[in-house]
């Protein structure tokens, strides 16, 4: 009784995707699953080739061409870890499109191409997996759109970017201002050379889109999420935590308060889908005050089940691996897609997003911060 | 293009029983999955039925033979909530044996007959799934299970009882004994008339059980599970929570400590399963010393992917029914067993059993309690 194997090709050799080669390596228990096909990986496809062969990769496996990998007929699962935009957006549609399962990491492609390529999954029949996206390996997608299906959720909100969470926990903690700690989270490689991605939360707000696509079975614009707190003139603030300054922060903790990069969704009355990613003041002593540094915690609200909440690190490379790697053993047991057989989403163009209303707390800079609980 | 409907049968129309019926009777769109056969109502076995009947379950549907019930060829899946050993036991084996599937929200039978449950669910190929089981509403077995499915997991702990964390949080907060907390907990209901299953860490070491088999693929027998701390004599202490005395709770506050009933399955090096279910010192500022009233919290720690947490409402009949009715949408889905594809489980013969090893500090009443971190 042999089930035919499923070949796994890897594009993109950097920091997750050397994890997930590293596990087919040392030929992982957990890749052959008893009741599912076992995995084999056949070619993992990496532009700068001479850093993959020094990582381990072996030359044998290696090519530079992933357009060729998505393609062939000697791979049934692609994993795409190479991030950014495109060619990855490309890559992935192409892959679907072949019948390929595909499972991704990236972010930015499902937040920004969801609608194609929930589609173009959908069309093909064959299971498209992105639990890696949001909160590296804390299990939160498949929770909500599985474990979770048979409540009506009605907020979900978290801080799920752990460089602006390390800064702002330094900036509380040593009263020290945004430029020292941008430069410190630098040096300690939480932050990259261009940090605009994470201090302006446009990776959170990513993440934000993918979690409201579980919750709410809608992918809204991106370009539609809130990334501004509000201001005493009424204009919009600097967008994400970069107007948060030294100041702010030791007015808020004189309240009892500091200031967490809150990305909250929620489902209003109307139908409408309320979303932002904005430094919000809640108080010290509440789980996301105490939910420091590089931590990622993600609250769903829910009827009937009440708050449940997920916390643990939501970077680093062999977690997220880790979360690629389930992915595939879940692909392996036929267990489908992320959305885990719920409705193909609403359409874009049916859903009103709009910013989260609420009550905001004048601080010196002249920002208005959200106040959370 | 018409799907058969999944027709499904309740046994046991009590806390959660009656949730779950209600949801039906409010026909909810929950339970018509589009990727899945839809869910119908077909019958509610319950002894009680004039008090069925007043809490709004219609004459028509209602039965006092679940034994008909679980050979009937007019259903398709059993929904067992009648909790207890017998007869649900009995009637949840003979369902699996008839081919039906099974939902159970019932952690005794499948702590105690998990093994024989598995089997006759395998051997009958239909799906077996029990996420109510363990902390109510919060998705934490299918977690496991599926997005953790590629980690090595070490161990799994957790506050996972509500009425002796409730106790244990009272004697904290409020200097009180024992004996004061636990009537006020029957009185408010978080605690039975016959508390023994909570107090003694009974219905703890039940779901610990079931974390185990997720975790670590065994079903461990429940009666090798610790209940009991040690003692500075050597001797076991009191079961559970039983022996806990104010003196205690103050002696450990005065060092910044609190006492936690904490659930711990740990896999040792040596192959064996450790597993105990004991009050433990945590720090006062730990996430366990600040899970207070009834809030359950499980952390599960595995290679790569680090420490994640789960934390919401452990019990409730509506987040108990959430969780039976999630499980319900995922059998339409056709996704199967809440071990989800994972293999069999080991013979419980083949485990070795053995209480969490690690060091404890000394109380007044001569316990000795484990230190937790």
């Amino acid at each position: 009784m042999s089930i035919q194997p499923l070949r796994v090709g890897v594009i993109g050799a950097g920091t997750v995707g050397r994890e997930v080669v590293r596990a087919f390596l040392e030929r992982s228990p957990r890749l052959m699953p008893s009741d599912g096909a076992p995995l084999v990986l056949t070619a993992v496809a990496e532009k700068f080739t001479e850093r993959a062969i020094a990582n381990g990769i072996p030359e044998a496996l290696l090519t530079d061409a992933p357009a060729h990998l998505v393609a062939s007929t000697d791979v049934d699962v692609i994993v795409e870890t190479m991030g950014g935009a495109e060619p990855a957006h490309t890559l992935v549609a192409a892959a679907l499109q072949h019948g390929k399962s595909v499972v991704t990491a990236n972010k930015h492609i499902v937040a920004h191409y969801g609608p194609e390529l929930e589609r173009l999954a959908r069309e093909a029949g064959v299971p498209f997996r992105f639990e890696a996206a949001v909160g590296g390996g804390i299990p939160l997608l498949g929770p909500i759109a599985q474990d979770l299906a048979a409540n009506r959720i009605a907020r979900v909100r978290g801080i799920v970017n752990g460089t602006t969470n390390y800064m702002l926990t330094a900036m509380t903690r040593e009263g020290r201002d945004y430029a020292e700690v941008l430069a410190e989270a630098q040096a300690k490689g939480y932050a990259e050379a261009d940090p605009t991605a994470d201090v302006e939360g446009l990776d959170a707000l990513n993440k934000l889109v993918i979690l409201a696509r579980l919750a709410f079975g809608a992918w809204i614009d991106p370009a539609a999420v809130s990334n501004r707190p509000g201001t005493t003139t009424g204009a919009p603030g600097l967008p994400g935590i970069t107007g948060v300054t030294a100041e702010d922060v030791a007015a808020l903790a004189a309240e009892g308060r500091v200031l967490r990069l809150i990305a909250t969704t929620r489902l209003a009355e109307d139908g409408a889908i309320e979303a932002s990613v904005v430094p919000t003041a809640v108080p010290a002593e509440s789980p996301f005050g105490r939910c420091d540094g590089v931590l990622n915690r993600v609250e769903v609200d829910g009827l009937p089940v009440g708050r449940v909440a997920f916390e643990g690190p939501g970077a680093g490379g062999p977690a997220a691996a880790a979360a690629v790697l389930s992915d595939l053993v879940s692909i392996a047991r036929g267990l489908g897609s992320t959305w885990a057989g719920s409705p193909a989403a609403a359409e874009r163009s049916a859903i009103e997003v709009r910013p989260v209303a609420g009550e905001c707390v004048a601080a010196p800079s002249g920002a208005c911060y959200p106040v959370g609980d």
